[in-house]
């Protein structure tokens, strides 16, 4: 095993999870835990099962891992009994992990104030807890709690706690700086001393942010001989949050000569796993984050760009490739005019760059994306857009009119039930039709009206689903008022998906501009004529 | 003059102006100077005189200084020219400043690529730039750009670049990490270098946070002997931003030993001055900001909280108060029941731990969550639930029906038009009422009606308004048949605010759930009977 492979641990649906306004549902984490395993993340941890319903279901149905390992978190049994007898530890043995991590005290402190627990007890805890775990599983970790908050205070017996964890069999000891307050010369400081009491290649770090140090920690540790990472995506996490994994990635593979579990192939989707995890939140991506952040290679006017045309490496610290990401060069109409024809060729759109119909075109986009429409979520609508200004999309069908009704009431059994019913009226080739259909929204009602009007024309459109759909209020000052985006994900039988936008004052509105480009790129890219 | 005093140098108004959509007006400018003169920020650089038309007028009415100085910022004079001659250098030595900021190439590439100019003539300018603007302001420093980069390929010329602009008399020779890509450990490294050429005391660092480094990088810096930091007020900047001073002040002071012309009086308004620049710039705060984030000191787990009840510093590395701000107690699928606890005593409810109450309060939460439900964010709705279970709080209002319409269709005029409009079946102490109204979007149109039939009753919902409305879809594999959780915060005429949440398969019907809570915790926190 070479001295330079550096071993990521996520724990952004554990630690993540504890984020203010954070809320995972099963469905989300097993999202989230495929897209890790994708990209060779060492260690997934699921959760806490035995602590809440949606780690229950959660563990209950576990994602299969294609190269990582799954990981149940809990902690060390109680004072005072077995770790056998331990309820709590038993739950978290049984969950049906690859691997458990198992959080336990540390710090003298703690031991006394926070759990009133002798403190010889404890490290039996922690050494009978650890012993347990690899008995049951075949791998456990210990997370040595408040482990430099409590070195600071009383070395010894911070040691003694982690040389417990590994010499009762833990295949990592991880130092964690819960409270987020220590600096980064003092984790260099105190991680020297540690890797003469426990190998390198047996320690992991666990930082928080509560400084803006989490990654300059993390990377401190490593220096010191550390070789296991705990983070999340995105830095998600309780507070000020856990260390980023997105920004640490690059920089121990591209600057640090470090190997990971991600390859190189693999780092070129690290905007794209960013994103994922903004999109299952539904959070606006953080524009200046570092490497995937939409504005970490953008430049503005003047010195900057023209230097930078002339060699990136004047204003770029890496390859912006290298991540998934790209160079953005702001503000220039040139700039915006090139811009515009590298999409047209990425869609496969060939114009002639000097057609006054370009020039229209983006001045239509312009405008649209004044007014709120996002293309860069929705390249289905971008495309549609661009075709329709350069006349290839046929008009499939017209609306004349929709109206939507929501009735929230008692019915006849006292039960308060609220139904959707959407009236639609629409012109085909044969002349108008009128259809009625209900939902258990507004949204899926209209859907539901509009596909009795199109299927027996259409029927291409039969296999077509609505994958996900998403909704942000873009001027919130004008709160019910506002401007509402609707993104629209869809898919078909042969895995095909796309996404389409809609921007309206009203919500349905919005919603029916997305629904229908859909159904119209569906047609398009099924060669329909209308 | 201690060797423990650190300078502190705010580019917000120069290098956080060149943030992608960040539009500074002269206005703008005068009242962050201001703010940033009142907070014993010894630096404060208000733009570049001549380049732009905004810091010309900026300049023409300089803000006067308290304690700070004001520095105006410009460019080595061009190659070939004299100092005197130079009309761009012309501009920045005239403007009126207290001191000169003077930026100059140090790495011989860039030299070579960007600017196509002689290295010897390159120390020259620096050199006949710094005496000139010291001459002329009385006080000069030189912000060596790319010095790392430099450094590492060419130390001997970039230590040559630096020396020159120290013995022309430069207060300060500023070593700027500018494409943000270098590590703590190369900083420190080669700052140990630097000091055996300029004094620390006559040494500045200026970091950009490409690899999420730029406070460690900064921090670094100044344990290796700097004594001077430039940076910007929640780490502003291009790209990525720079080093963020609010992150930075609190740590050289609470945790490093040193004392910067920030008191720890002032210290106690980095809170109010973090969100200043947020309100200027029209941005919602950072919730996860190091220490003056809305979560910097909020509790989600269960296990922690118990804790930091019985001693703050469990989960605390700072008494919040130090930088003005406090700690908040959060409610979740994640808490335990010592977070409840905490958050009754919190809104001042008084209830008694082992009432049977509180344990159906807990377990109705923890359902609600699962369901979708999510009280993180809405602490109004967790409030009324909470007195509703305890049976404080009055029904206003009974809703027995409500219907919207939303209709889109061509109006007379051709036009495409979309309409909503809302009834609403209302019961209170009088008797059944009924009222319709219309808004643009079936939220806006419900709120109208049901404010119509309220208001005249209650004129304590007279001053209620909507701030922001959010939503989210959250088991998107069933799109538009999925749930939706839809967060409301509302606002009233005294400035308080408060959030609510709602889920349904409906989003009207969600929007209205939310809305009801909005309206009787408004009624409710008023005192008013039903």
């Amino acid at each position: 095993m070479s001295d330079k492979r550096v071993y990521l641990y996520d724990s952004t649906l554990r630690d993540g999870a504890q984020t203010q306004g954070v809320d995972f549902s099963a469905i989300d984490k097993a999202a989230i835990a495929r897209e890790l395993d994708s990209i060779g993340i060492d260690y997934v941890e699921g959760g806490w099962p035995g602590a809440n319903p949606t780690d229950d279901a959660f563990f209950a149905d576990r994602p299969k891992m294609g190269r990582g390992k799954f990981c149940a978190f809990g902690m060390t049994r109680r004072a005072g009994r077995s770790a056998e007898n331990d309820p709590g530890l038993q739950a978290v043995v049984g969950a049906g992990a690859d691997v458990v991590t198992l959080v336990g005290k540390t710090w003298d402190f703690q031991c006394a104030v926070a759990l009133g627990v002798d403190l010889d007890e404890n490290v039996r805890m922690i050494g009978d807890s650890i012993a347990h775990a690899k008995g049951r599983v075949g791998e456990a970790m210990f997370d040595a709690e408040h482990f430099f908050d409590g070195y600071k205070e009383n070395p010894e017996y911070a040691l003694k706690c982690v040389r417990a964890a590994y010499e009762a069999g833990a295949r990592w000891v991880v130092l964690c700086d819960t409270n987020g307050g220590t600096l980064p010369h003092e984790v260099t400081a105190i991680v020297s001393e540690v890797v003469k009491h426990v190998p390198g290649s047996h320690l992991g770090i666990h930082c928080h942010n509560d400084t803006e140090n989490a990654v300059a920690n993390s990377l401190a540790a490593v220096l010191a001989g550390v070789r296991q990472i705990q983070g999340t995506l995105n830095g998600l996490g309780e507070r000020c949050g856990n260390a980023n994994l997105i920004s640490l990635i690059p920089t121990l593979m591209l600057k640090m000569g470090f190997e990971t579990g991600v390859s190189p192939n693999d780092l070129t989707r690290l905007v794209q796993v960013s994103r994922l995890l903004d999109e299952r939140l539904n959070r606006a991506p953080l524009r200046n984050a570092a490497y995937v952040g939409e504005a970490a290679f953008a430049h503005k006017g003047g010195l900057h760009v023209s230097a930078v045309e002339k060699d990136p490496k004047c204003y770029e610290h890496i390859r912006p490739e290298l991540v998934g990401n790209h160079r953005r060069i702001l503000v220039s109409d040139q700039a915006g005019r090139s811009n515009f024809l590298a999409r047209f060729r990425e869609i496969g759109l060939d114009v002639d760059p000097t057609d006054p119909k370009v020039a229209r075109l983006i001045d239509e986009v312009k405008t649209r994306e004044f007014g709120g429409y996002a293309y860069d979520g929705a390249e289905a609508s971008f495309e549609l857009l661009a075709r329709m200004v350069l006349g290839d999309v046929p008009d499939y069908y017209r609306l004349s009119s929709f109206r939507v009704i929501d009735e929230r009431r008692w019915n006849a059994q006292g039960a308060l039930i609220t139904l959707s019913e959407a009236t639609v009226k629409v012109t085909l080739n044969d002349g108008p039709h009128m259809a009625v259909a209900e939902g258990n929204g507004p949204v899926n009602a209209l859907d539901a009206a509009l596909r009795k009007v199109l299927v027996p024309v259409y029927p291409q459109l039969a296999d077509l689903r609505l994958v996900d759909y998403k909704v942000r209020i873009l001027t919130p000052e004008a709160a019910t008022a506002a401007v509402t985006r609707v993104l629209i994900e869809s898919g078909d039988s042969k895995g095909n998906t796309w996404t389409t936008v809609g921007v309206s004052t009203n919500v349905i509105d919005a919603s029916y501009n997305a629904l229908r480009d859909s159904i119209t790129y569906k047609l398009y890219r099924a060669g329909v004529e209308a």
